[in-house]
């Protein structure tokens, strides 16, 4: 799997994602040449002194123009109009694709943009940490996780194929499915836990009667775990609630039922029923950490929390 | 501060955390003796072939009688049944204190069970792990947490010390308020938490579009951080929803106002309103790793969930 799968690969946007990618093509092998660039100039200049890329291009259009793949790898509200930045650039036969977190908004756009010759491989790594920049990525991020890859009409096989290669490179698997289907599927796995996240970190910090160093101090009761998610980019999931509105709406409505549901079990006193619930989501870890996707050890496995310099005395 | 604080210890309730005092008060010499009892045959058996109390005793009373200090560390529900087991038992200038997750109701409970001359140090660490049971204790687990204690019309001035004592010994920093103060802090960053957790894997868990195999397959998009801390103990849980209410239902009813605002965002396409948000969040985080209480690592420096089998090939 080490043989170059592209020759030239141009990566647009060099955030988390885009710059573990560029590491990741380069540790492995898989790309002759890889040319990035980034919207904002701030981002090209820390990229080209962290060198994962072999050149740093100052145009969308320059980064394309000797391209045989390129990633759209920037936050999804900007796919369209990046789409359209690189059309009329691309070389004939160059295979297009993205890494966005959702698909069935996003191809709409970017299909609207792009010539129709132009195969397209709808993409999403179900992989990624809260940190982002340039600085954050690195060539094993992908590994042992899932690629889902959603094909829509300009889809060609061969394309499909090569990228489907590309991600199993970078040590991924690959599933396929449709756009639709992925949008309902990461509303549940991915978008409502974030947005969940988001909403318990800004109820805490709003509290009155509860300081705001008291959170802190007393975080590892729980509420800390939420925080790592609701630290992650504020625009890419403005652009993902944006563009996945309906599912997201969806899966809000059902989650607030059953909140509602597990409000009366606790203001009736209802014992049984809470520990009944308690106990069917307990099976649901168990089978991630079969599956692989999840650490067996007691939290996460953290480390280093208490060491790099513990609770300040109460003295 | 490795001299015995206490000549006896007798700790009721050899779960996750009374193994891990067990071991611990070993560890660092804080304890001359460890006498343990759990309500459960089996768990005692195990602990006994674990090691870690230099005596299992077969009742309550057995345990506590020759003890200068006895833990309670069942969950809080069952904590005012065992103070009145052993109230009959307990020597004379014995200190009582627990590690129960909710303080109010579990004082009046076992208050009115122990004789009137009988110090009372309430208590509760600020740590643990999504573990039970006696194979999951560990010595550290106290380390570099919090411990609040929040002292009664029981507790003595000597007793507090010698309570405060202990928890500086296995390696916890103090802190003392009401228990009223105290209950309203875990209900904020704590018992929320684990009760949103519970329900959002309970809401994933009954989709029916989207299969529990891809759930679990699909995880790390974000939904598997939730699933650490659905996994806790069902009946420590439902005793502190049960004991916790009026703060827990206070707490659920900020929360949800302000997921009703949040959907009202994402409804009317807020993308404004929706990145602040998302914004301030973020500097929380940052905030609780300041405090040394979270790991700075990203992904909570989880390792080998790839390498325990990873996934599933899709061919
Ligand atoms: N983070 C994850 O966990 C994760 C996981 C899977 C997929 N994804 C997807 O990956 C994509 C990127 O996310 P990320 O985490 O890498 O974000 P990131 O670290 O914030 O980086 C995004 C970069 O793209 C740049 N950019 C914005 N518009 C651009 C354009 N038109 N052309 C070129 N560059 C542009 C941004 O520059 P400015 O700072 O100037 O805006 C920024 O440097 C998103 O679509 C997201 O849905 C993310
Ligand atoms: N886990 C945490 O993260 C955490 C953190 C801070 C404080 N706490 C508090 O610590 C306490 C114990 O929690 P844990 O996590 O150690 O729970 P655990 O691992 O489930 O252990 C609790 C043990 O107590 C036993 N027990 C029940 N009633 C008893 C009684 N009357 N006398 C003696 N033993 C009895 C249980 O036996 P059976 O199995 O037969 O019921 C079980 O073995 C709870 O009050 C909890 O609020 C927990």
């Amino acid at each position: 799997m080490s043989r170059p799968i592209f020759d030239t690969v141009a990566i647009l946007g060099l955030g988390l994602i885009g710059s573990s990618l560029a590491h990741g093509l380069r540790d492995k092998g898989l790309a002759s040449r890889v040319v990035g660039y980034d919207a904002s100039e701030d981002v090209r200049g820390r990229a080209k002194a962290l060198g994962f890329c072999d050149e740093i291009a100052a145009t969308p259009e320059a980064a394309v123009a000797t391209a045989d793949l390129v990633i759209l790898s920037m936050p999804v509200g900007a796919a369209g109009a990046a789409a359209k930045a690189i059309a009329g650039a691309l070389k004939p036969g160059v295979v297009v694709t993205d890494v966005g977190g959702v698909k069935a908004a996003v191809i709409a756009k970017v299909e609207a943009a792009l010539p129709e010759d132009i195969a397209f491989v709808p993409g999403h790594p179900i992989a990624g940490t809260e940190h982002s920049g340039p600085e954050a990525g690195f060539g094993s991020l992908f590994e042992g996780r899932w690629a889902i890859l959603t094909p829509s009409e300009r889809t060609t096989d061969e394309a499909l194929q090569q990228v489907s290669d590309l991600w199993h490179g970078l040590g991924s698997d690959v599933e396929i499915m449709t756009p639709e289907h992925h949008d309902l599927v990461l509303a549940t796995t991915s978008h409502l836990p974030h947005l969940i996240a988001f909403n318990i970190v800004g109820t805490a910090a709003d509290m009155e009667e509860v300081t705001r160093s008291e959170v802190i101090k007393f975080s590892a009761g729980g509420f800390r775990d939420f925080t790592r998610i609701a630290a992650s980019d504020p625009v890419m999931w403005r652009d993902i609630f944006l563009n996945n509105k309906e599912a997201v709406l969806e899966m809000l409505g059902r989650f607030s039922e059953d909140l509602a549901a597990l409000q009366r079990m606790i203001r009736w006193e209802d014992g049984d029923a809470l520990q009944d619930l308690f106990t069917r989501t307990r099976a649901i870890r168990r089978g991630i950490i079969e599956a692989g996707q999840e650490t067996e050890a007691p939290d996460f496995g953290r480390r280093g929390a208490g060491d790099t310099g513990g609770p300040k005395s109460d003295s």
